[in-house]
């Protein structure tokens, strides 16, 4: 077997989950490099996951012949640009979602890609989670009927901080973006219209910083159905994870996973497990996923299962989502360009 | 003990479950008459309910100098007079949801219970549903810590004829009305501002005759929590009456009631039942406390748990909704008179 | 509509429940007289429910010519005394569980009834409740196959004290009685051999007084099925009613029923209702449900749902359960005289 | 770090989920040999997993100085044989369960591992089992109070062929044997009487073989609380593996693990998934753990998690189920030698 040779850019949590999965559980791929500015994380993990080299400057691995493919798992605002050089190096690109916050950014980084006849897939791990592929796949099936309504919950364990909330573009780029991406994998259909009604209601000092942390984002989709997202940055129980889809025929709905099913009955109450406490317990089997269908798709010249307009998508929605909450009024897509 | 002595007028569906609440469940009362313009009705219930007397024209109910207290259960187009003529006539008043589709008509029946000094209590009879109170109680009790975000989620599981929607008042004014009552009685705050995003998605007639069957409609409340209602006439499994209490100490979650608590395991799957099937199954206990609650106010003169202001509210929440919708933009609820 | 008059001898808990039932959700019956040795008993529950007459002796009510049927609701002691008189008095009769504690007195019961000719009830009211009943009907429609191991989970909120034990006959008759009706009803075979192991697990004084507290009682049914019955006196959890019907289709498990389906997450666990506290709150329903059949039964002159073989039955099936805890072996029924 | 070598007796089912976990989640761990006496399916494991070298003859493997340790996962009847070579040759080992069918041949292999001086850990995986093992600690920690009651619900999805049942040295051996485990596990104490109903209601052909494919077995444990487990060979919805905990403060129920937390309403019922449908698919993460472990308690000089004490002790309970369907009596553990 020719197996996939990877290097991977960032050696943060992501990468790290990355290396982790590839390593282990993707017999043919192999992590060949590993790269980050801040070069000991890049040095651990190395040794963590047994990967041969290790640079702190991420054109070594997109100067290196032997390297196949790049997963771009550094800073956002790097996204782009790594993008655009690891195309222009041909290299097969797994970028991590977001590409970039302005839709120019990306659109330029979709032309590399193009230009240079390379895979280029982006990071939305969710669609790959078992319990929402599940209501994807009865969807596709016809078995809920025609979309009425999709209902979104997204719910943070905790909030980040008020500095990390003023450099991330805004909760709607930043957290919702997720869920953007999969109301349209849902409703196989295009929003085109957003009303956002935002709060601050878990810390002062988001607001202070100019962001919001509580939200409920309605969509219309040209489909004719209304979707929903509820998002906060903080629930006391967790990380809330839910979907319903309610379609003419029946609804689906996903609960979110917990670590046990086991349930505790005393004399206060019956007791079951909280959810998963956050996207990395939650998501691990959707991130060896995704990435085993990008190395299928190189492998097989295969189209890629999120491309690069299923990254530009969910951006527009959340600038349209974010002009919605400042004018106080239904926005358009057609209104962002 | 001395009986409240009670007259009812209307002996429709609504009209028999008060009936049958009535005679059953609560010793302290003692349905006297039942009066309906088809007298027919009137008199079948008088025979099911052993209610001695029976009218087609109620202001033989209200001419009785014996009778208390009236139920209007007539059709909706009739509450507001009677609730005005049963005040002139002294009688305490259980009138059914909603008063008028009119602010005007509402304030003039409470001007006259108010001059007459009489009970006035509306029918909103999901407040004393087990599950939502449970809530409500949770949250008065501070276990929920601030609310951040409310969801309600209220589908029936059969749609009105076109015509029926055609003189209803419209969706929101004849069933999400219910929902809005609820979204206050749980938050408890004031709705500031609706924004109603509408579809037809289950009878084209429906759209034809001027209506919607489909709806998210978000919430803005004075506490700085946001609402979520999504409302289907249909839904294919029933009747789906839910809320979520997303605080930030806890959240609670109201799930449906179904008749059993069987779950069956075959080849296929694991089934449990569908929810009740509709409100006269769901909401039955509520219907009879509501009434112990009327009663219990009149006897022991306290105030009716939910009085004419109670009644007003959903209004004119339903008329910015439809406002709303109309004009596909945020509505203030100052901008309804 | 001829309404059958009733009798209600005992005025105790369940008399009471019965009287409720009987007064405000049976139109069809009427209770027109009550006893209780301890005559303020019957005189508060004539006036609490409306009943004209009130006795301190039940041959009162027994020679009233215009009361068609008794309810025996007096101690166990006396259940097989005054249906005998009953019976000879012309009176229908439902007498509650268990009809005496030896096979010689209910069979002269039996025989009493039907040498005059009454029907006689008796108040295994567990067959009409919600979830076994469903269970039931999708043995009886065969949704279930063959049963293959049927589960009885049968434990109570708090002990009996340990002078109640000594003479209550022991925990098989007193308690398990119910299971052991439940375990023939749904599994529509008769009992060939039980085997009991038991424990003192809750109240050493319930184990001096030469009873015991918990049990796994295992049967051996006629038609080649298992069944294990599992019993305590007390749970901290609350009152827990379960069964699982397992069968060669499929299975089905009733789980217990809760006072609301709200769930509460949070930083703790995610938390659901304790099951309801005791049987007069899990049975209500089916107090009433088997007194509608009894009236039934009389007005059209049907057969008991409960006769005088199926009070015997669980009996018989205690005195081997004890025998078998005794002896410490396995106690074909055919032991059994 | 110095990585334990590791070789691996027996390609079959159980070999590769080792090899697997093993390759991919253990990297303290490395596989060097795999054999098996159809040597194709060695070739095949030693390629899928990148093992590099194969056999036909497990001596190869004793005999390879340079290998620390050994699974066993060869036919059970090879077991005991190749554990006591292992161990003279000096090879910490990890055996598949059962060691044996019989008494004497595991305290021999249990003589040569401690002459040797070898770890010697049994494949009772499903004490690491997420659920189980939740309900170990939580018995442990004092949070269940002491234990009342202990009812272990296991059933498969498929029965074997009778001529398997034959030679499988039966139920109580071949299946019951990790419920016998799970029983000492949870209840911490030991099992002083079994008593054992059993019949054939799955294929008759088993029952002609001398086997029985259905069995509620109870168990008097030591510490006064009754155990109680049902099994079956076939359940028509798949893998039944529960179990309850029922003590003094509280009780936890492990139910069933499914593939997603995906619910569907319709207009037929409300389904949720099936359980995982076999061990492989429900005990992957236990499998993972077990290993996880053994190769600790090598590289840290640790007791094995599950020793020879606890592969013993299922054995004597079985043989003491076996006698006690056979001569349809209680039988005491002390009656097994």
């Amino acid at each position: 077997m020719n197996k996939i040779k990877i290097g991977i850019i960032g050696a943060g949590r992501i990468g790290r989950v990355h290396a982790n999965a590839l390593t282990n559980s993707i017999p043919q791929a192999e992590v060949v490099a590993i790269s980050d500015t801040f070069v000991q994380s890049a040095e651990k993990a190395a040794a963590d996951f047994g990967i041969p080299e290790f640079f702190a400057d991420y054109h070594e691995i997109l100067n290196d012949p032997t390297i196949d493919a790049v997963l771009v798992c550094s800073p956002t605002n790097t996204h782009a640009q790594i993008t655009i050089e690891a195309a222009n190096a041909g290299k097969h690109i797994f970028c991590e979602k977001p590409v970039d916050l302005t839709i120019e950014r990306i659109l330029e980084a979709k032309t590399a890609a193009e230009k240079a006849g390379v895979k280029l897939q982006i990071g939305f791990n969710r669609r790959f989670d078992h319990n929402f592929n599940r209501i994807h796949r009865l969807a596709k099936d016809g078995k809920l009927g025609d979309l009425q309504i999709l209902r979104i919950t997204s719910r943070d364990p905790e909030p980040p901080s008020a500095e990390y909330a003023k450099n991330s573009g805004g909760m709607f780029l930043d957290m919702t973006i997720h869920d953007f991406d999969m109301a349209y994998f849902l409703a196989d259909s295009e929003v085109e219209e957003v009303f956002a009604a935002t709060a601050v209601t878990v810390d002062p000092a988001i607001g202070a910083a100019g962001d919001i942390d509580t939200a409920v984002v309605t969509l219309r989709f040209k489909n004719g159905a209304i979707g929903v997202i509820d998002n906060c940055r903080k629930a006391a129980y967790g990380y809330d994870q839910r979907v319903e889809y309610f379609g003419t025929k029946g609804a689906a709905i996903a609960e979110n996973d917990r670590e046990t099913n086991v349930t505790v009955a005393d004399a206060d109450a019956v007791r079951s497990d909280k959810p998963l406490y956050f996207f990395l317990e939650r998501y691990m089997q959707s991130f060896r996923e995704e990435l085993c269908q990008f190395i299928d798709a190189i492998l097989n010249d295969k189209p890629v299962p999120v491309n690069i307009e299923d990254g530009l998508r969910p951006i527009r929605i959340a600038l349209a989502a974010k002009k919605s909450a400042l004018e106080n009024r239904p926005v358009r897509l057609s209104e962002i360009n």
